[in-house]
């Protein structure tokens, strides 16, 4: 395992990965330890020197991406994923505007909350810090460099990221604009760091050096963060499958049924916050399932159903080319596509059972007008988020406010549901004395 | 591998370890979800109904402690490990008053903070809940099996306790006093759950449960804290080292000097927020050094000096026998004894540099009356507990105001220094709509 380092090295020499790597950990440690005390204004410059170095830099940016292109196209990469690795003029100036929006977000980091004065005369509360080294895994988007350098910087952590190997010459010459811009701002040059080799035991280092990295946030596919995680020796804050769920309850508003299953099944079929499983309650399937089904067949959506939606839907005269009968594989299932798992559940207990035994723990939405069947809902329903008469398609760190957001965790500590600035922070303690010992 | 079962089947039977831990884990994942759906009152009933199962069942308990301590002194257990074993009738009534402790403390789960109403209509804010099944691994320490179903009871979660093999028979009389608690509050008994079997198989089996187990808090020695944290499959929450700092700095008040450092490194020597290393600004190490060091010396702590301050307390008389030459290692290591390492540095910078480089993450502490070294110490020192003119004896759960403590996290993601009952739950998002569908 040797490879050739041109940033590392100016000069080609072999140098064996795992050398490779813990080099790149300790610059990053080395850096992070100044990242966390960088003020404000210096880290906001850095963006700001970043976002000028894109625009500027367009043309070498461009002739990085057509040989990546190239590459892939000769390699016979499928059309999807090459549509993703396409860099063009617009996606070069969204990713500057990306990087000043980030610049204009509040930085999260020295917030000082909950200061108490205890009984023995000290003041205690927490401060908000920067994790440390956060190491990103992700497929070749080359726009998600920018994009997680820069949340990275924001909130005060150093960065090593691996791209995906087909974005590599667009990866590299994004690397130098950022370099470039850190360097402008007075901020070490190591801050940011982009994985220069595209041999794939990179990621294998990355993710077993706790001395150096602090926590990995992989962006992929599920098989790709399911062997992260299996092999990570840091915390992983990941995202799997997004089996999300809208509960229509026997006491919903009758004119917000269509419009919140209608949205948050069919605005977009690829997301992750898509709903991908319909409850009905039993006292109102045979009022509302005719109308959501006619509405779904209508935009082609394939429904999936229990025995006794499908009679309903099929009593109703829905096309009978988008009704199929649901397995039991069908009430986990993630989509990503115009098709619906649809079953008919006694109420609110059985909904809140479903959702909790089958639910990927993403997002989950009841239509209800019942006060305590929304507040059970609520508190019950173990994901990550949980909405009451709002699309799921809500579930986006930037709906949500967060101005950013690095990707979605299922996960149970640390983050849930949408990562903004503030899930790549934590908080320690600090004590405010004047001179205490303890008794 | 295999055991017998007194509690899973009434009659002795012999059953895989693999299958009595998932057994065990598919019951704390449906007895999690009634818990995380029940009142602060009936957890605080069980609570109280535990405590009063303690006391009532004072002689049973004797009995199976006296079991325990006989096969450990035939086993020729060391004497300090008996000493832990030991459960007499002031150990059982603390328990017993530490369960209402418990139950007087605030219910954390189901607070709702945060909500913002967003340009799309929708009102978005975060909920506390329980993080759902805690595996926790102990030593034996019989008191611990009280204390640990008790705070993960109400913070809402299910418990697995895996408590040293020594104090088998103690935990399983307490589990019976505990599973009681719970029938009586109309509680699942599977709520909390002890592991009955001494095979160090089990350990193996709950850590590697994503499915049913979704955090780890190991407590005990170094070595199994490492151990867990290399193999597990879910996220712990650990405590590894406590190598504490206390800064003398060149502003330092000379009335809180001594005080501070006489009780940061004296009060106890065994606890994890002892000072291990004291750190002396150039410029007063003549003028504290000599009062400090005679103050530890008379005290019988011996000194692990770095050449300059070897120097400067030989030379003002201090105790020759009290005084040794550092070498590396003395800044990295955690006494636990009547020992310091002791070392003078050029300012703040190097301070803070040194404490980052060394010190293992737990608590540090600046003794100075300049405002902007207090806020650069409190702000660059990369520790869960970072502290100005306060002893480093504070960081614990009690005397931050916590209530309760599990533990003390050593980890920079989710919880950071003491962890009560909040750090046992994390935050969903919640939205509350009125129909709202995404653009």
């Amino acid at each position: 395992m040797t490879l050739a380092l041109r940033t590392l090295k100016p000069k080609d020499t072999e140098m064996d990965i795992h050398d490779y790597m813990h080099t790149l950990g300790r610059q990053a440690r080395a850096a992070s330890r100044r990242l966390a005390a960088a003020s404000t204004g210096d880290k906001n410059a850095a963006l700001l020197a970043m976002a000028g170095e894109i625009r500027s830099r367009r043309s070498e940016l461009l002739t990085a991406n057509a040989r990546d292109l190239d590459e892939a196209r000769a390699g016979g990469l499928e059309a999807a994923l090459i549509d993703r690795l396409i860099l063009n003029e617009k996606g070069i100036e969204a990713m500057a505007a990306g990087l000043e929006q980030i610049a204009a977000l509040p930085d999260p980091v020295g917030e000082i909350t909950d200061v108490k004065r205890r009984p023995s005369g000290i003041q205690v509360g927490k401060m908000r810090v920067p994790l440390g080294v956060i190491g990103i895994i992700y497929e070749a988007r080359p726009n998600v460099t920018a994009d997680a350098a820069a949340l990275c910087l924001k909130s005060g952590n150093a960065a090593i990221l691996r791209g995906g190997k087909e974005a590599i010459h667009a990866n590299r010459a994004i690397a130098a604009c950022v370099r470039a811009g850190l360097v402008a701002a007075g901020l070490p040059e190591h801050a940011v760091q982009v994985v220069e080799t595209t041999d794939r035991a990179a990621v294998g280092e990355l993710i077993t050096m706790p001395e150096f990295v602090d926590v990995i946030v992989p962006r992929g596919g599920k098989g790709l963060i399911e062997r992260i995680a299996k092999d990570a020796r840091v915390p992983v804050i990941k995202h799997l499958d997004g089996n999300c769920h809208v509960y229509i309850d026997d006491e919903a508003d009758p004119v917000k049924v269509v419009p919140i299953v209608d949205n948050a099944k069919t605005q977009r079929y690829g997301t992750c916050n898509t709903a991908e499983s319909l409850l009905v309650a039993r006292d109102i399937a045979d009022l509302y399932l005719p109308a959501i089904g006619h509405m779904l067949a209508a935009k082609g959506v394939e429904m999936r159903c229990c025995a006794e939606s499908l009679a309903l839907l099929r009593e109703a005269g829905v096309e009978a080319a988008r009704l199929a009968v649901a397995t039991e594989a069908d009430w986990r299932e993630e989509y990503l596509a115009p098709i619906i798992a649809v079953k008919v559940v006694a109420g609110i207990d059985e909904a809140i059972a479903h959702v909790n035994a089958y639910s990927s723990g993403h997002t989950e939405a009841i239509v209800t007008e019942n006060y305590s069947h929304a507040m059970r809902f609520l508190r019950e329903v173990d994901s990550s988020s949980v909405m009451v008469n709002a699309s799921t398609r809500f579930a986006d760190g930037f709906e949500y406010g967060l101005g950013a957001e690095i990707g979605i965790s299922t996960d149970k500590i640390h983050a849930r549901g949408p990562v903004g600035l503030e899930g790549l922070t934590s908080q320690k303690w600090i004590v405010f004395g004047n001179g205490e010992i303890r008794r």
